[in-house]
């Protein structure tokens, strides 16, 4: 957001953003209200990055509003957790290296498997402005 | 919401609501903006259960508004999930008696032992008027 200061994730919970649990992703849904579901991510110590395809709620939702909140809770210890809040920014994957990335990471898999034919895949941008961690 | 129709959760997914997974709560901040942290839960069937301590932010958004998603991943298999909207009822919990349910459930013990001095509890009830699930 214009004007807003970039935020730090304490190292205390680097762990969380580097692990491979899911991050919940919220969203504001036509009418405002909040929407929440998990997506593979990653965080490269600033950004976070999650795939998504243009035929779902969450990528219009974005459109819409670029606001968002990402958090992610440590599987092993689930009080501790980290959210982030920031405003999003989409580029095209249109060779779907990103997904593939995030498969790799995830499954082990070169190549992520489930791509519907035509879909189109897009790459999801986070710069925290805001940064919660508990635990 | 008035005239909104209760959504039930489909039986495939009544292990996700029964498990001792944390629940993921989305509620919006003082500029609409999306918010969400992990809680405690339970569900009776119909609705989705929370505590929560006067003091936080989560209270004060749902009471300026009460629109609220509550996702809840299996931690075994992650791209299954539960995702329910609705709209939050607050009451006091005075006693602490929900609370302590929830350290039972969570913890094994009979009381929730971080309590603050003085600190007041509310429970957080969600009729879904809206369900999602995955996998």
């Amino acid at each position: 957001m214009a004007g807003e200061q970039k935020a730090t994730i304490p190292a205390t919970h680097h762990d969380i953003m580097g692990s491979t649990a899911v991050a919940l992703i919220s969203t504001l849904g036509p009418h405002g209200e909040p929407q929440c579901s998990p997506v593979w991510f990653e965080w490269d110590g600033q950004l976070v990055r999650f795939s998504h395809t243009k035929d779902r709620q969450k990528y219009r939702n974005l459109l819409r509003d670029p606001r968002i909140a990402v958090t992610i809770v440590d599987p092993a210890t689930p009080y501790r957790y980290v959210e982030l809040r920031g405003t999003a920014a989409i580029e095209d994957d249109p060779r779907k290296l990103f997904i593939d990335k995030m498969a790799k990471k995830y499954t082990g898999q070169d190549h992520y498997p489930d791509s519907a034919p035509g879909e189109e895949r897009v790459v999801i941008s986070v710069t925290p402005t805001h940064v919660n961690t508990m635990g």
